[in-house]
């Protein structure tokens, strides 16, 4: 199935990147393969930064877009194959994804995780059923394990920000009130270790990510250490991976400041919260790049929707 | 007025399936008629294939879509004349059905019955309302009493699954955990009446329908009897019309298996429950036309927009 | 910056109203400046009219509309600078407008006060946030203090209305059963007092405005007195300005009927609660222009966006 729901998807992870940048330099983004066809955004969870810069994409592809805010509750489906269906939950996921997928070219699909039922997150289950049962090409607008357009709008950052240099690149883990997903980190991971970069990950013990995602990828706990001459730090929480969606306290000081950054570019994914996660003055100096981050977006969606509609690998 | 609310609009039920089959077939749906001109849905209530599919023929109509989310709670409308508005409804619906009609050439609604105030049910009250005052042809996407373009979906998909000879169509009633409106039974009986089918109703005693929907339609009490040699079978759940909206229980058997089935083709609107409705072995098999239904949903609503708007009657 | 949040904004209001009736009679709004550009229209609250309307003026200009239901709780904003974000609030208004201005070439804004908090309601706190942190032009949907768009629309439907004398216009406080904002009042005296007419305002004891927007124009306390002889009678509810957001009761009898209105025009906003702000006769009489002012609301929107995209001020 031709789909875009991991970086995993990616066949060129680094060609992918540099091809985005060029449709974002192109003056024209409406070819053939795009032209008058049908964007169905469909929403599971609530979203502005995703929802608008799809919705763009799909405009500046010259597609027709139809956005669908199915809502937390709006609309309960069921996923297990054999079930009687006399609860809440009123279609299955087989009719739902099959009838989609009639009335539109390409499917976008937004679905959190839930933090609390481990093994139907890992499975990715919206999107999973979606792929399966659907008969054009679907993609993650944020899954319940990546974020897969938000990783590549990130590789093109720093492609577009790095110097002559392989450049030394650190995730590092944030303080947050709530408790957060995965998706952002694991994607990002993910295209880091498939880029030309020198990447290591930096968190609080506890914090530790899928070891099926971080596979080789160096884990440094001292986050001083870590950041020592990056040239970009990418910011983000998220909540423990074991126990499943748990949280600590006390860890305020993981705050990004400008001494902690040094000379390095800062990433977030946004929406971000000022002097929690990062220090107003990081935000507002010049070396952040999450306006830039938040741009690509449109760009990294378009590129993979075009690259779905001419029915090739992403 | 120009509309298409009831089934009954059609001046030539058979002529419409077939012509809106011929639509279907189509490449170029866009006509002077309906090129760049503004279709304005409302939707008091949710609504997934509805959106989507009425969505997509104002899409391939070369129209305009403006959607509009009122929801149950958001907009309350005052539909009585004289009365003093100091409560909890902030427009009247002669006020908002001419201002909409303002914004658009024409208009599609979704509203839901109570189930609870028969006689507000019964007159279609939403529908009815903006029939009288909007300035533009109106149609149903789904009203309190039929959801025409759901029927004329259905005719079409019999007319492409038909043999050469006179098709058997049974509709037949099938438990649900939830009191269901009617809308659905009542449109594919009037359109079953005006086609070249032998059509006969199925239910258990004290679901009777609306007798001036049913008329002189032959209804049978015993399941395996109506279905007995037929081409189509129609399964539906609806609420009991008296007392109006209840339900009784103790009537899972009425499940559709594959042994009731026999040859004949399987149909539903959609959403539908598994193994309450019908059994998987009868959605999972080539008997099974509930996707071909939604996807001639599209097509019905392209062919009554252009109708509507090439100013003829439906 | 070039933006559109309040009547002020206007360098000339007279030939505002008077190139939007031109462009209302024209055959083709598409030009250049505004041809396959995007429209993007934020909603932190609900919205028929002015939805549809302003949509419809992006359609009719050749653009691309997205439409973003943002809703009372999805999205709360931070907009204290130096603040630690650690409690509901996930974003800081600095990102969210800058981030949003970077898919569209024009953002449309509703936003109501709270009515509550005087201080934060008088700074337009949202419509003000926008404009600064945004870098693309910003207009009102009905912010905090005013209702723009509307004032322009009621400006337009006066010249089309009038005789050839200078004509006497009358803003009638009128009851409603809920404590309403300032913003229709305000953008309307605004207007007024810049077009060329007799303005004066009439409303009960305690319903003083804002001074520093009534100014110099005048206020009379008896109804009749003021109505007396007028040619446009607009009538609209608003809570106390002084106690912030209080109301009175006992004041049903400054319902308008037909006897107070005389020959005057009737002019209200919409929605309107019949036979409380204004009698069943009024309404459904030939002197009322509701539909009118409503009508004029795509053509106000239409005329302010494009100066907008001309990079020109309004």
């Amino acid at each position: 199935m031709i789909k875009y729901t991991s970086v995993s998807d990616l066949v060129n992870p680094q060609r992918a990147a540099l091809e985005a940048l060029s449709l974002k330099a192109s003056d024209q983004l409406v070819s053939k393969a795009t032209d008058g066809k049908v964007l169905c955004l469909l929403f599971f969870n609530n979203s502005l930064r995703t929802r608008l810069s799809t919705e763009l994409a799909g405009i500046k592809l010259g597609m027709k877009v139809m956005v669908m805010q199915i809502g937390e509750n709006g609309w309960a489906l069921e996923f297990e194959d054999g079930v009687r269906m006399d609860s809440t939950k009123a279609e299955h996921i087989k009719e739902a994804a099959a009838v989609v997928s009639q009335y539109a070219d390409v499917i976008g699909i937004r679905s959190f995780p839930t933090l609390t039922d481990k093994e139907a997150d890992l499975s990715d289950r919206v999107n999973s059923a979606f792929v399966r049962y659907a008969s054009v090409p679907v993609f993650s607008m944020e899954g319940a394990v990546e974020h897969p357009l938000q990783a590549l709008a990130d590789a093109m950052t720093i492609l577009e920000n790095k110097g002559l240099n392989r450049p030394k690149v650190v995730l590092s883990w944030a303080p947050h009130p709530r408790a957060l997903p995965h998706a952002v980190a694991n994607s990002f991971i993910l295209m880091m270790q498939r880029q030309e970069v020198d990447f290591c990950i930096t968190h609080p013990k506890g914090y530790e990510l899928n070891p099926s995602v971080v596979g080789n990828s160096q884990v440094v706990y001292d986050q001083d250490e870590a950041m020592a001459n990056a040239d970009f730090v990418y910011v983000k929480n998220w909540s423990q991976f074991e126990p499943y969606g748990a949280t600590k306290s006390g860890l305020d000081h993981w705050m990004v400041t400008p001494e902690k950054l040094g000379n390095a570019k800062f990433m977030h994914c946004l929406p971000i919260r000022r002097n929690v996660i990062a220090s107003d003055l990081v935000l507002d100096s010049e070396q952040s790049l999450v306006l830039e981050q938040a741009n690509n977006r449109t760009f990294s969606a378009a590129y993979i929707i075009k690259k779905l509609l001419e029915s090739k690998g992403v």
